[in-house]
């Protein structure tokens, strides 16, 4: 199965994105964790963005803040799926980075989820991958059922 | 190869939904267009959305205005990946469209593109479906290298 | 007289919910108050709104944040009012819940109420049920009176 | 069956609000059109919001634009339930009309529907009065019906 | 002199605009608070601006938050200028009682001044009452000069 | 009887800014108009700003659009009050000219009206000047009353 | 004296762009006017940036709309100062580029001007180049006092 | 070489704002910080602007927040460019000093940099300063060197 590779811009963005790894690993989907920054380290960026392909990663996961530019950097380096995690790190309560990160031009898509979300980044990326493996469907599947469950229980206790 | 589901809640989003529909013609995926309403034909999509599999989709791609729930719904009867295009069709410049499609709760997410971006759904749909699908990488990998060679035509026109 | 059934999408929204239980328990309403989320519990929350007619509700409030669809779901399973409350659980102020509230299509209104707003749901939900209830319009206006009271006690302690 | 009142705060509001009216007649509800404004006939206001009872109405839908005190006044003039239309007549888009009309404090509830949403204004007064009206009801099933039927037919022509 | 009416909408929101009391105090300008609601003590607010010239009034401050329609009645009831400070009091950093205060209608201005800027209100007030009023000038003056003197000791404490 | 100086930053400004010209001379309000650059032409501001008391001058209204600081300019120069007509002149519907003009610091207040809203400008100009002037109240309240008859005759006509 | 560089992400933004370099003209500002995508022509974009220093570029202008990456990656390439113009050129009135371009992390500076002020882009970038050139300041002082006639004229001319 | 100046419009803005001078002065730049309110102390500032040039300065900072009008009333005083810091001083999270500095109207630009940012300022100015100055151009790219290590290295703890 192809990895899910996950990049952050700042280690700031690491509680955030951290819930990204644990929601892939509880999925049984390998990824790889990494600090580049589209402005600071492009040149580092870049060669990560080129050896997506032979380093056997699927999808990748983008989060950053303020004028959030790492996800449409990637997404303009490779033609896998590149997921954005608008990360709220300015006063503007992560519009600034929502709008950075969705509004890409045409041609060059960012798949965008909510400010702050990285464990539904990580859950898109298994489901992207799980189009073609059953196995990892019926995970999903069942952190759904699991989820419903808690709600359900929550429910009952009221 | 899996097929793209393009849904939109009104005929009134058609224009800006059927270039999505000709950007996936380009790159020969099949797709299916359908307008079913989150709201006025709940019926109708919940039952389209539980065919999914049987019919052979895998990916959707769900457009819708204002409040638009019509993503968020496909998303939760699915765990195929969605792609939510928020279309400006109120007074409020898509807005209200973008947040009610990107700001997802924990669990079910949205892959959300640019207001009226559906062109990029399409690209983002096909990136999916190419992860796995050597040809249809390099037609991605064409069409943007068409892309840039337009881009550097103007350039040159200056 | 009519039930008024109080929907929320997550336990989390229980501390703003619970406030409009306690105004419907001061002002002698029956209720109903259940965590159903239209994302995650589709299928019951489905039920739930089936079961609306036959067991008596007359009056719906459904609070939700974020991509906020509980009410807009629930207002298109039933043609009984719905009163929506957008809950501020995002970083953007509760914004995000009250456009996905209220800028329902055409065909499909949710009567929408200030973010965090849970006491005037319940509010605006006894004076529906207060429509054909003298008495029960009878206590809204003690109600009133006694609020009218308080801010002229808080006037004559300057 | 109770009367639904429709108000505006200007005769410039008429195209959008007149849309109410026809909703209401097409579902055999009795109605009366007012302009009244909140600011610059008031005590033409007042004297109106005073006689709703007797004069037979049970719903208030107000219809105004800008700094939209419209519905506000109405609301703390009567227990009836008054249903607020922001509508778009400044640069803002309608923002100011909408926040002006929902973000109402606590004890002074105004059932808000989206911007330029008259139809769903008159919908919602609908659905309240029929709560205990199964006649009434049926024809807003019936115009749901209708509504969906559209949208199927829409759906096949594509 | 005419007196200054500072008006409201909620004891909670009196730590903001006692400030402008104490503005007022420094400059000798007499005063009268009073909390008075739009919405919850409508008859009471109309007695006191029906009282406004008799009761020797010159100009009205009035401060609320939310859908804040307090300045706007009072301006509405009173051909004195009536100065609106917008409260921040919701979730939505005060720019509902923003453009609730300042997008009024034409025919009826409230003079807006900065979210939670009741001392500028009462300087405000001051100056208008200053027009005809030296001395009270001569006051403003000296006020302004040792506000800028403050601030030129900051300078020069770098 | 003092004058009103109506002040703007640019010629494009006139067609908004000509409306209050035209308020006051139906109010019998003597007034000059000017257009003058708080950024452009400062130095003739400032000569402007000076010569406001010898040239009898009770009252500024000064429009301006984008980052609008000429009303806070004149504000600064001068303690009579300034009143500021955000005008809507960028892409941005007049909320740059609105927050640049309301959200003043301590200590410099402006009269800030709704975008665009010259005529409101004027008619809080004439409400300052009639706080001591009879004559012009009674035109006011006049005004207002012709305000309501054509509101009233716009209901009747329904 | 050193050249300034004014690249555009698309065609499409050469109507805002080319006043730029009418004001670089009028000044004998030397200029090279440059089509280059960050996200299209990745490539050619960095190649363009390396050759800067060489190539004779003192300050480079940059403008985009949408998620507007383009001055991010230029200031990210060079040392250069990069002036960022948003251009307004999605449904949302160019906020989303003027967060895009303004929000810079730390580091990474771009000097942002207004949506669409590419002639200000042009005035500024002369300002730069003119620190020590004299006689590029005096054009500068000239063009400023050539605005500020017509302004006076605008004046003269009510 | 020249100087910067960094004004800040109240003391209160120390805290950001001295970032800019820790800044300069690892870069070896000579600044000086002063404390001026454009509405405050308009006199003194502007006898500030008219010392720039004949006391050795190149670059100016200007922050402020709410309707900020120094970095605006600074560029219209000086060829001189200008950086404007927005800085979030009142309850709306530092949009309205963003506004008020960047949307400067035609002929008079201000450099500006993300909200807070003064740190990017100053690495702004000294860009421009290094422009002709190849040791500081060193500095700067030496700085970015160590910003780029210090990422990497927190890409190697991962």
């Amino acid at each position: 199965m192809k990895k899910v590779a996950i990049v952050m811009g700042s280690k700031s963005d690491l509680p955030v994105v951290e819930k990204a790894g644990k929601v892939l690993k509880a999925l049984n989907v390998s990824y790889e964790m990494r600090i580049l920054s589209a402005h600071r380290t492009p040149v580092e960026l870049h060669e990560f963005a080129d050896g997506l392909d032979t380093n056997g990663f699927g999808v990748i996961i983008a989060a950053a803040g303020k004028a959030a530019h790492l996800a449409g950097v990637l997404a303009s380096s490779t033609t896998l799926p590149v997921i954005g995690v608008p990360i709220k790190s300015s006063t503007l309560d992560g519009l600034d980075a929502l709008l950075s990160t969705v509004q890409m031009p045409k041609g060059i898509p960012v798949a965008t989820v909510a400010i702050d979300g990285s464990e539904n980044a990580a859950i898109l990326a298994a489901q992207i991958l799980a189009i073609e493996d059953t196995l990892l469907r019926e995970k999903l599947i069942t952190m759904r059922e699991e989820d419903a469950k808690r709600i359900l229980k929550d429910d009952a206790s009221l």
